[in-house]
């Protein structure tokens, strides 16, 4: 079967996995303090260019965005997000269960609107009954968006020259950050995406390896006692390494980046296939997730050989189909979609 | 000063006072086992019709909501609401802070829609990510809506019917209760709201008490352990008598209602005023908050006499404000503020 | 039937009572920005000496110990107490609720030493993996304690300065503070307690009033949006009237200490008695509550004409109990008390 | 540097790093439905002899512990443990963070006494004020404890009862489950546990994983919707076959079973060349953990070559130290200890 779902189907990748067995035999320390860890944290400040930066190892998206929410705001804060932005539907409401309220804007194409945002805090600071509100601590954005959607050097700044003036923290969520930054005409690189928010993720999981998610403080602002929260959560790896060794390997000879750019590749000759076959994209995504609109019984026959996922439905007789590239996406398997296009 | 600006400005009705008063030096049990709770839920047994009720005090408006749906709801469950519900925007996040998500639909002149409600849950029930969503387990409605609008019977039958079909309790928020239920023209009646809902609190603190609000589980469906659930939330009063009392001088000779009877009558004489001036309503409330859109002079020449809320802006020239008549609304302050008109 | 049982048995204090009448009819505003609250804020301010102190009116004593603890600590914070404290044990885990760990050490008459408290931050201070710990930041006492005993300035001091050197705050739990204050050889008094401490409460439900306690933060040091806190708490009275009005009158002429002095005359009064009648004491209190060991036959005679507390188990034969005298404690209920021991 | 420090300071055991390495290349679902999860979940359910146990993989211990707890108690419960317990203690307040307080039992050598949990259910039951009090719902034990002593048949079968008297669920946290089932002389089997509590869970982090534990609920007894509140918790691997394969794994052949008799066997030599050296052991223990009693000046020599754990001070001239053995532990690192000692 072809796996088209997502760009977690797959194990891990080979040169990350062949790091994890070279290192397999040595003895290390734990949490986080073991030797890989210390390298990768290093890496990624030289990556990011910021030497300062705090970095911690975490395990899955969902498990960093709460713990990384929470451990920033005060109890009384609450985190303003797009209707679609992931912690707004896709994580059980582990926000919530942190004890914080998700403020939802209107999504346009996945993205956070600068106006929206502004004319929010606008309205939030002249309310006469603020004080009887949920307080905004944090802005949550995602790069790529859920929709595969990519935010331009612009938009980001003025997001977060807004987050300045209203005192809110800039978090974004970047589970396939690679991606993102490897679409084919951003402006946006890593180090300039850290040095425009507050906190951000480097996702793994999605990204070659087999779990893990790298949270960087870009100026060494981590909030007090970050470890701690961290365990709290219950996102304290007992033995760290096993995400340590993964991202020294991605940060080693730019992989990361490597991969994803691979990915995108892929990605952008599937969307011109399907253009050329005629389909229409639900959304005009840049990134490694495309949208495509597909007539229902199109959809039932694709689904015996290709294994996507159903959006939604797009009206009575199509749905929108989303099929996503990989690191792992192979030459092969390209072929065997198209020609069942 | 004219006070128009709420229905909590005042103290206490007269005749709850004296009950007050006269059994101020009797003595009694604690944490709600006193004579005159014990009453009282008998009394409100009587008047909901409802013999095997289970009743509690509560101190006030957004710890009812919250102890009521935290007591409610399993962990991992989240409660519906309109956008403009009490519970989703002027509670300082306090369902959030107990762990669960509101979700909000678009709102109908503070109402919600049937159509929308069973629109979502039919949208939920299909979704293949249901799993990994908030599962809704309640909707919360309020009785009368934050814009004073008030739902007919069919509109909660038809609500009530989509919570049984998709296992959703249904509580109706009255901290307003008594000025709902004397709405000219309503058919709702507080037996047949008590047979229509699963949980729902007769508002004390905005219709006469100096505090208080009774929960009713209609059926004696409360949760297990509720008590404990109370007192855990903060909420359970120590002195319990001195909510127990009020409530049973408000449950004597009908009082509650008809006192709120009287609010109407004097709202409903302020609506004509404001009508008969030439001002436009903003919302066509038939309640006791009334909504008028106001010029900007003459908001600004009002507010030196008369307390008033001032809402949202209508547009450039002129605001959204909201006059509020109680039991404590005299002849003397009507005639003066229509004077000011 | 006779009431020992608790301070919390009667009404209101008839000049308390007096002032809830006297005010009934004047309008004010909601939310504790109205006069009386005004004007009994200040009040606190003189009595306490703190003229910059932060005063807020709350309903009840675990709504107050939640919110005040919630409220000051991170959320990566623990609270010490002693294991008999009230939050630690008979406040049905509203602590916990809020996310935050109660560390228990062991008691004395029901009082914190402050070399358990010193040996234990010295063993979190020394312990290699501190940061796996939940971390201690405040240590919460009761005055008077849960046994009726009290602390001396030495003990306070000596607590307080370990708070300090390890970056505590002190948080004075008052639910009684008043019958503690007028214990008779206490050196503490109500400035010198607000100088030695961080936040303190002074409860009024226990102490003649129908509800309501007045937190202080006794120099400006309330934690930033704490009215949202209350809020968030459920903790807000929108009628902030209610407690007002009572603390208004209760901080008038010295009335609140007054009231407290009777009842701390009645209880020796009443200690006398059991030790004249030849009953041992479970505790030596100095203060309202009395406990008093009782052959098992006496308890259940006495249990036919008075209520009083069963406290524990003592032996086989008798058992610990608790009478408590209060400002509505009459001569002829001491008469009628003291003929039947 | 000689590793006594713990048993998770290695990689993966070569036979679970096999399997990775021979499935690394094939596609899988997402989120634990992938094969080789599917097929451990089998494996268990016949190592266990559960037929119909559910069982889901989560990540690390305190997760695990706070997810299972949280997940199982009404929000009104609290878990009761021995001071000693992990979730006491070293979990940075996990299980109150999810609002659940933790009842602390007096340790017996790291283990909970059948009677002190009695005691603690009987004067619970009959206290007065019960409804006032966290209510326990649940007991957590580990096996092998904190200090790697284990419980016999005879003990848990007594806990057991009195659970089912009391109405509370056991839950035995096995985060070193394989190490307890292999100590010499032990009557309790895999099987036999399984049948002899409510949930359990076989720890594989600290038994030759990279990360995971796997949580059986032996008779298909898993609360509703226990991967939505997985997901909530933070605690759902998106790409679960990282956890899946290493399982499979661990349940083909009784690898689990086998490593874990390896490291004791280490252990036991271990012990046995300490008390031929002279030390004294702090607590006879039979499983992979050994505390013993060392001379400061030995402490700072061995430190040198060797990493262990510093547990506490003994008396002023010696400390308690841990050492830990594991299924990585080698002869030769096993020869370099001993001619140290």
């Amino acid at each position: 079967m072809l796996s088209f779902e997502s760009d977690y189907n797959n194990g891990v990748h080979p040169i990350v996995l062949q790091h994890l067995i070279e290192t397999n035999d040595v003895t290390s320390l734990t949490y986080g303090l073991d030797q890989w860890s210390v390298a990768a944290r290093e890496k990624i400040r030289i990556a990011t260019e910021c030497p300062n930066a705090d970095v911690f190892f975490l395990n899955g998206g969902t498990q960093t965005n709460m713990t990384v929410i929470d451990g920033c705001l005060q109890p009384y804060e609450a985190v303003i997000a797009v209707e679609t932005g992931h912690i707004n539907i896709h994580e059980a409401g582990a926000v919530e269960f942190t004890g914080h309220k998700v403020i939802a804007l209107t999504h346009h194409n996945g993205k956070m609107s600068p106006d929206d945002l502004a004319k929010y805090m606008e309205w939030f600071t002249n309310d006469q009954s603020r004080e009887h509100l949920a307080q905004p601590g944090m802005v949550y954005i995602t790069f790529p968006t859920e929709y595969g959607t990519i935010y331009t050097k612009s938009e980001i700044d003025e997001i977060y020259n807004i987050c300045k003036r209203f005192d809110l923290m800039l978090f974004i969520d970047g589970a396939r950050l690679g991606y993102g930054l490897m679409v084919e005409d951003t402006d946006v690189t890593l180090s300039w995406l850290a040095q425009h928010c507050d906190v951000f993720y480097i996702g793994g999981t999605k990204v070659g390896a087999l779990c893990g998610e790298a949270v960087v403080f870009p100026r060494g602002n981590a909030p007090k006692h970050f470890f701690t929260t961290i365990k709290r959560h219950g996102a304290l790896s007992a033995k760290g390494r096993t995400i340590g060794v993964q991202f020294d390997a991605l940060f080693t000879n730019n992989l990361y980046l490597t991969i994803a750019k691979y990915a995108i590749k892929m990605a952008m000759r599937l969307k011109k296939t399907f253009l050329a076959k005629g389909y229409q994209l639900y959304i005009d995504s840049p990134s490694n997730q495309q949208f495509v609109v597909i007539p229902n019984e199109k959809v039932e026959k694709l689904a015996q050989k290709v294994e996507f996922s159903i959006w939604d439905p797009y009206d009575q007789n199509s749905k929108i189909c989303r099929f996503v590239t990989s690191w792992a996406t192979t030459e092969q398997q390209m072929k065997e979609l198209e020609s069942l296009l």
